[in-house]
């Protein structure tokens, strides 16, 4: 820390992504990417648009919203594509949360909620999960106060059912809920089609998990215009290219394919339901996930201890300090061949463990 | 604007970027991009890394600092790589600015910096520019505020020396001094090694000008390494994975190709020259550029007028309302090629108009 760095920001805890090792080769299952390369349209789109790198990107989009828009059947002024989902859910946090409009979320959800929060100066009440881990969705009605859920919830993988979204965000015509649909795609089931119902709901995805595209950044939040202008308006005042003229190529082409990317999440799913069946086998708890990963203990092994070991035979998964789920590990769903590779290694561990 | 806008935000004013018309191919000098499109190798490194699109980019984006750093003698953890130099900026602001902590710049600059005040609720106090649009740097000397500077200036094009950057920012060492070097390749002298010197100096630059990549958002801060650690932590809590993996293998390959670079460079200062030297021909008055654009007004017709009569007939150039230069308009420096167009097509405009 130097000493010019502003008092507000002298104690903020930065988020921590998942390790992205560069000394070997891991089977990687901690980042929730994709096994999966992007199409051929993708890479082709990319090579094209690279020629004209000179060129500013469209601070508008424009092409990228109307594709955007036109597969989830809204308009394009209901879409505000950005630089990762992050960056919306940021700017929502920015936008739309200040001292006297803070923001609940469950306790157990996406780290970065709590550090938006910070940065922002926004107040922020986590509130408990049930025992099972799911949301009670009770906790939210009527509760006068902004609200971001992740749905499918992460790192728990568990969905909550779009009648409930719909009860909260109804209940709550004064404040925005947002709802973060990174891992939609794999089980969960869309508010998109709320947005037309509702003014109050922001819902984000990415291109990181599903289509195959975390090293391009590419996030988009659709919600009512005036809530999309809004937002519009916070990135025009922080970074108004802020998706530059590559990703913007890869998203297009990407929609362009889109039955290639759904049918890597149906080979995800149908690779999750395999795995979760023979961690049960060896007797792990194993959350109901409609995610590209699992969430899991054993009681035959603590979870960080899993974790490295694993780690020290090749395989990493995502471990989270956090004490009320520090027995489980975030496995992301890779190819049959790399969670085969994660169960071998995983067995060879429990037998090692001294019962 | 929503109901939901944060009251703090509602009267903000985004910035405006220059158009880019979609509805016909225009003579484009009015937004100060290359003319000459990027190297191959560069074109080669984004497509190879294309296909590794489903993996996240590194957070550290530790290969791209090597190279940036290596490129101007520094190390590694004296750089900070964004998504282009408008987020570093901004990050600048967020950090060491607040409301104890103001910021002055000159009336006439980038005009951003007024925005990322604004939206960061940052003090700012403008300082007038002399006469001849050149800055007075005793006006900066003890001033006891964080300061931004743009070196060479914009629009005005003018470079102020490095003595007179030294001695202000050894005359305000409780306060950060950010050089803004967007357009320091073609004519101006970078502060980068006056990091080393001093830690409360920020040096941003841009691969968007001289290195034909506006089009794929990569600037970098260049500074003293606690300064720096404290922008990461900025960025590790707004967006960890600021920079794809597109922008960060064409960064790279673009240093390892400099030479074709700073040829460019070389060569837009040239035809700088020449433009220059027509256009005084033709009465102009022309500030002394050090930038590839060049800032010019004509007694014989307004600046507003000569835009709008050169838009329509297919030359776009750069006009500001602003009453103290909007006499002026900026031109961006494009090949011989376009220059003689945007020539030819003054000269006629000129001779229509009524004396």
């Amino acid at each position: 820390m130097s000493r010019y760095l502003s008092e507000k920001y002298s104690s903020l805890e930065a988020y921590t992504p998942g390790e992205q090792p560069k000394n070997m080769e891991y089977v990687k299952l901690n980042t929730n990417e994709s096994p999966y390369p992007p199409s051929k349209g993708v890479t082709e789109a990319v090579f094209e648009e690279s020629k004209k790198l000179m060129l500013y990107s469209d601070p508008e989009s424009l092409y990228l919203r109307q594709a955007i828009a036109s597969l989830y059947g809204m308009e394009p002024e209901n879409i505000l594509p950005t630089n990762g989902s992050d960056e919306i859910i940021n700017f929502a946090f920015m936008a739309f949360c200040d001292k006297d409009h803070p923001i609940v979320f469950p306790n157990i959800t996406y780290g970065f909620y709590t550090v938006f929060g910070d940065i922002n100066m926004v107040p922020y009440e986590e509130i408990p999960l049930n025992d099972d881990f799911t949301i009670n969705y009770k906790d939210y009605l009527n509760i006068g106060k902004n609200i971001i859920i992740a749905n499918p919830n992460a790192p728990t993988g568990i969905a909550l059912g779009l009648d409930k979204i719909e009860e909260i965000v109804k209940s709550n015509p004064n404040n925005v809920v947002i709802i973060d649909e990174a891992y939609v795609d794999f089980g969960g089931e869309s508010a998109i089609p709320l947005t037309k119902k509702y003014d109050n709901l922001l819902v984000t995805q990415t291109f990181s998990k599903s289509r195959s595209m975390a090293g391009a950044r590419l996030g988009f939040g659709v919600g009512n215009k005036d809530l999309i202008a809004d937002l519009d308006k916070i990135k025009y005042s922080t970074n108004p290219y802020n998706v530059n003229r590559m990703t913007s190529a890869a998203g297009i082409a990407a929609i362009a394919e889109n039955e290639y990317y759904m049918d890597n999440a149906r080979k995800i799913i149908s690779i999750r339901e395999y795995t979760v069946s023979e961690l049960k086998k060896r007797g792990f708890t194993v959350l109901d996930s409609s995610a590209n990963f699992i969430f899991a203990k054993s009681d035959r092994i603590g979870g960080e201890d899993l974790y490295l070991k694993l780690k020290e035979n090749g395989v990493l998964i995502r471990h989270f300090t956090n004490p009320l789920i520090a027995d489980y590990n975030r496995i992301t769903i890779g190819t049959k061949e790399q969670m085969d590779v994660f169960l071998k290694q995983t067995d060879r561990i429990l037998k090692q463990v001294i019962k």
